[in-house]
């Protein structure tokens, strides 16, 4: 039987981009504080505060399902909730990461076409009064790139995040895929200004091996950042190995260009693509309609992909998708449709 | 002012060594399935069975703290405790995890000299009768090599774990330096035998970029381990990069050789030591007797160490310790001493 | 303005009755051990396990949200899930309870026509696969009488356990109405044969002070049970305040007898009832169909009642419901009508 | 074999007051609005206010344990912890309750004679520097009258609060016994000034059926206190049950009246103790070293108390104590010395 390929499963199938691997082994070199505190990891921080054009705290995780629970934990106490894209990663794919780490803090989950929440019903979950018996609402979570690859422009990021904050809600930003909204167009400088308080800077799926930046926007969420995140089992001893991808990705502009590829690799499945494609492909992934025979034929040919929540088959593109790749997909596509 | 040397602070400023460097960039060819389903985990897992001699689930992790705290919650529910010796890392150095993983798990501190539980407190702390007011011991969690840098033999270990085991507690094993106490002639294959029913087998302080494999021995502890690893943030979705590490490390049988040379530099640095070594150098530490201006005056000297639990000054070896290194510090201590 | 009747809101708003204010007046006498350990607390005990014909661990509590919580907490863990009807007390009206006692433990949620959960949609829930991205299933947590005032038989609750036990799961009975359901036919000694494992057996709306006698019918889930109620606040220090209502209200067998009139108040609400019922009135709560101005001339009118998660009315009848005011609730709703 | 006698074995074994059961009695009249929003709680309320002459938001809870633990858990997040004596009820009597409610809050336990935290260990501990690898304190927590029965003056406690409050801490009382305290010439009026954020209003041990009013003096964590309460399983829906028999023992000034009384007791029985007194006796509490065969043998004469922390043999006196009791105890004693 042959091994089945994982090029379009995941972006977290694919290795670590060069540029990432190239800065681990050179901060490898020699003895260095730990916990954070050494050269390597003060370089990234500065290169993700240039990014954003913000001054803030940045650490680095080991895990993206850490890095949201920590932040959804940190803006909303246990009988309190988080709302959500009812498809949000925190909701569906974290194994309740989020109660786990809030201890029990409660999920308000938002319809919304293609990813992206519905304005208004966030504005109807806003307007819920408060209640004993149910767990209000202490803050927004919010995904750019959304989980069906569409991109959140920030006018259409402060639509949301303005109600939210008048009633005193926090906000998230998981940026698991933050390097292809922005090669979508998004401007990451603007994050801050749209008050967002927590921003998990994905690095993973931007082809870096495991690591994230959680970069802390609201300052008082800094206090005493260090001792929740060792306590949590993500302030990693040798800080550097988490810091040095993005070291590598960030000061040569590494992760846009290979977001941006990534896309574009996404856009020629696209167009290739004999399936009904369901939704917008404005980043690295496709998404479309495939039954059940044809997608057991497709894995019988070898290519490994998931049918996804909303029940359409997912393609992902990364920085290490070959346009060969695409096009040898895209010709058994074409003969099983 | 000189860049401080961390050269003896911790095993973890150390760099990673050479051959789990290696196998990081090896395993970084091509796409691989995610969450610890690919082909190099599977390897390290077996190289980590064979190491142990037992058939075993295996998990590869970013953090001890995570595994050590994943362990007790995994043995004792929120209303009982977990016996430890009083300076374990686990009751000292991790900022209340066992408590946050395990939902306010307690600890029930043992006394000992050098990092070592005494019998007689264990049996005591056994005996004590079940009470509604307090949290009854429901785990035995064991440290080798020790906070103090001594080791347990294999016997040693059965002496308290017996006694655990028949009052129905189950046994955790933290092997953060576990290496360096194989060097020292600890049995690595008596582990299972012994009765240890989770077991960190630690991969940062033995020359590796983080992570540190999970040994699940009692098989009823492996049911849904994933979504637990999941939720807590400790099962990555590139697992290849935890589990390189091991495979370049024990495949050549580089891990217990580097464990064997930082234990003969710390014998090396003990003989030439002109303070007070207060605990026996079984491993790659060695604590000593110092006041805090001579303290300041080594800090001053470039050479950054700690003060530790007990009030005495530590110096740590690691693969990466040279004998020139050594010898340059011994200098300096004699000068100041 | 008038002060609103609180007669039909809910039967958490009736008095206690009698039999259970005396025998809390009579239990008062003299000093008694602390703890759940006093003469009372034995004498309810057994009057549970003979209601029952159980031999099982009784503890008596404050709180059925605590009850219910730590009950689905002792039967999945933070990474596992609770399989419930979407409008169960637990998942709607416990404030995320199940999560806080259970560290994010996940509920299910199933549908099912006026409260009953759907076979089909257990079933399909249970067929799920394992992943580790998913909190899967450990439990099922089940009403009666339901939200809706209808009424398992035994039989229709074997057709659900069955399957459930058949995968592994623990079982849950929310009875805070068993005593209507009782009243209504369901055979209270079948409870244990029906594998429930846990049983929180309602005193609150059954006409007593806020108590709630926890019934442990798994007795592996009995050891430790006192420091884990302790910890969770639900061990009294005068248990005998918890234990007395139960004596009085089950050694005359005024329970049942109070529960078959609340029951019969609401079949006479129901039958002079000019709005349309939207369920089956099997035990003590009437539901219907009532446009919102209507309802805002009811409280005018000076009855408080409650409008219900899925759009209807509710009315609640208790045993201090009286025949007079059934009517004149019923004179004023054919006004409004 | 005859019944043991609990007179002196605990404040909890007596019975609760005729006023608070009056109370209770009265309270039960009608139907009345649940979940604390009913016209017993707000009398009540208004009482406990007057009381302490506060503007303060109360509530009614059935558990000191779960009182005390919301507190500590609502001003110290899980990587902090909280400063307390190490004999504190919190630390030692509760089953790790603060860590359940608080997710692995810590406890830093501090020392100090009788009972009262010596305020120099207090100093050396907000002293600590915040490391990453440790739970640093965010509160402190103080009981009045103290576990050894010795009642701190409002100077006193202001000594104590002070320095915690200048290094950012906010603080908690619990009062189980402050009736005892009051009674022996604690200032009540004085709670607010002194900077108690917090404050558990002993209602069990004060002759009260199991209740307990929880004071939140500062406003900021009055905020959503009812779904957290809720969420805790201590929002009782017949809330009245609760408030009454504070309505009862504070309307005419019955608690400090019995409390006197109790504290009295107390005073009577030391002054007649043929064996050595071991705490000052200031409150209801008697503390005497007694060796085991002795306490077996009076154990035997009928008389229940139990053996101490600290190793004395503790006498309890309620308002249910009498004076003929403490004499014929005091003669069982004279009879054992």
């Amino acid at each position: 039987m042959m091994t089945p390929r994982y090029d379009f499963a995941s972006d977290n199938t694919a290795p670590a981009a060069p540029e990432a691997m190239a800065a681990i082994v050179e901060a490898n070199a020699g003895f260095a504080a730990g916990y954070g505190t050494d050269h390597v990891t003060a370089q990234a921080a500065d290169l993700v505060r240039g990014l954003l054009d913000v001054d803030a705290e940045v650490r680095f995780v080991a895990s993206g399902t850490a890095a949201n629970a920590l932040s959804t934990a940190a803006l909303a106490r246990p009988f309190e909730a988080v709302l959500a894209h009812e498809h949000a990663h925190i909701c569906t794919d974290e194994t309740g990461a989020p109660g786990f780490f809030g201890q029990g803090v409660g999920l308000i989950r938002l319809p919304g076409a293609s990813g992206r929440i519905e304005p208004a019903a966030l504005d109807a979950a806003l307007a819920q009064p408060d209640v004993s018996y149910r767990q209000p609402a202490a803050a927004l979570s919010l995904t750019n790139a959304t989980e069906y690859g569409t991109v959140y422009s920030a006018d259409e990021l402060q639509r949301l995040i303005a109600p939210a904050k008048e009633r005193g809600c926090g906000v998230h930003l998981d940026g698991a895929r933050i390097a292809n909204a922005a090669a979508a167009g998004f401007e990451l400088k603007r994050v801050a200004a749209l008050g967002v308080d927590l921003f998990v800077l994905g690095g993973a799926k931007a082809g870096m091996p495991p690591t994230e930046a959680l970069v802390i926007l609201d300052p008082a969420l800094a206090r005493r950042i260090d001792p929740r995140l060792k306590q949590a089992g993500q302030l990693p001893s040798k800080g550097r190995f988490y810091a040095a991808p993005f070291v590598g990705m960030l000061q040569g502009g590494a992760m846009l260009r290979h977001a941006a590829h990534a896309n574009a690799m996404a856009a020629r499945l696209a167009k290739a693509m004999p399936f009904k494609v369901l939704h917008p492909v404005e980043a690295n992934t496709v998404f479309v309609e495939m039954d059940e025979p044809t997608l057991e034929r497709l894995h019988a040919a070898g290519w490994f992909v998931h049918r996804f929540l909303d029940g359409s088959v997912r393609f992902v593109c990364s920085w290490a998708t070959t346009a060969e790749a695409v096009d040898e997909l895209a010709q058994t596509l074409q003969r099983l449709a």
